[in-house]
């Protein structure tokens, strides 16, 4: 992958070349450094110096530690601009935004990333930590701050619950009709229900004896 | 795990002794004949004659072919008698039970068996597909059955997805608040969502243009 343009690309520790190597030694060492430190305690200065590239590199390649993240883990999304997609536009129709995102961006990218997240996510304590830590802090933590304070952390949780299941259904167990159903037959279906669990009554949190 | 039954005990191919052997050998043909001939295809007098033993043994050790499904899969519950926990009571509190029946199996075998269960339907096509026919036959064919005639397999699909990705939140990402949270809290939550998916207003089917 050499581009001819190595000679002035930023060094650390050794010489790295630019390009696709530069991407491959950032993702490893992401992977690494996520892996160790969790998502909010690694630090895009200590992965970059790792890979030995200076880090900017990381927002030319990535778009910022988000998108690192992603690409690190292979998920089937860019986060941000999910999160900015989701965050836009009133608040009554957040439901319908959610199923419309994932299923753009799932169905896009075939399903086939989507299986392997959940394979890696319970095959390996790591991967699933990483998975709710990545979730939490990303995607749905910017949502339940925005449904308002009834309990958005549990209401936030249930609409991961439902978004999690429909990838399930639809790309890993691949049960029809809903398979093949298309994204205006599963909003109409599916929406009301996030939205329930954003702006709804979803009843009382018991107090345990 | 002798019993000192083994003279009179069925024999077809060869000398099988009977108790714990007879059973082993019930689950190691019934998961070569699932994985190649299907739920449906596969037959308990072929795996009994394969396995070398009578076809009865089926019903002894396993309460039929359902049960020995489950067990050759490790599935994280006895299908049978979730169908019928399922199907009894009024069907506008079936969504209540749906919610409080899985997560009683699936909390009592303390979450581990599911996310087994998942871990082999995202890392294996014959795993996959025989969950899907396993979940349609068996526990959501009989649900929509129930729900009457409009559109029975989709809303059947659709409570799969809250299922499942309650499953997936609380067990394998084990999102907070809602993997620790009380059945009274997550019925509360969950059970009115599985309620409109299985008898209320789930929007139009679109038409393929």
């Amino acid at each position: 992958m050499s581009t001819g343009t190595e000679s002035t690309s930023p060094r650390r520790r050794g010489r790295r070349p630019a390009g696709e190597d530069t991407r491959r030694a950032l993702l490893d060492a992401a992977r690494r450094s996520f892996a160790e430190h969790g998502f909010a305690g690694a630090t895009v200065r200590a992965i970059a110096a790792e890979a030995g590239v200076d880090a900017a590199m990381v927002n030319h390649w990535f778009g910022g530690k988000e998108g690192l993240f992603a690409s690190a883990m292979e998920l089937p999304l860019d986060p941000k601009r999910v999160g900015e997609i989701l965050l836009t536009g009133p608040l009554e129709q957040m439901g319908e935004r959610i199923v419309r995102t994932f299923l753009g961006v799932w169905d896009g990218a075939g399903g086939g990333a989507f299986v392997a997240l959940m394979r890696s996510a319970s095959s390996n304590e790591t991967a699933a930590r990483m998975l709710r830590e990545f979730i939490s802090t990303l995607v749905f933590g910017p949502i339940a701050r925005r449904v308002g304070p009834d309990r958005p952390a549990l209401r936030a949780a249930l609409c991961g619950t439902q978004i999690a299941g429909l990838g399930m259904v639809r790309y890993v167990i691949k049960l029809e009709p809903l398979a093949s159903a298309d994204h205006d037959t599963l909003a109409a279906a599916v929406a009301p229900n996030l939205q329930r669990y954003l702006t709804g009554d979803i009843g009382p949190t018991s107090t345990p004896t």
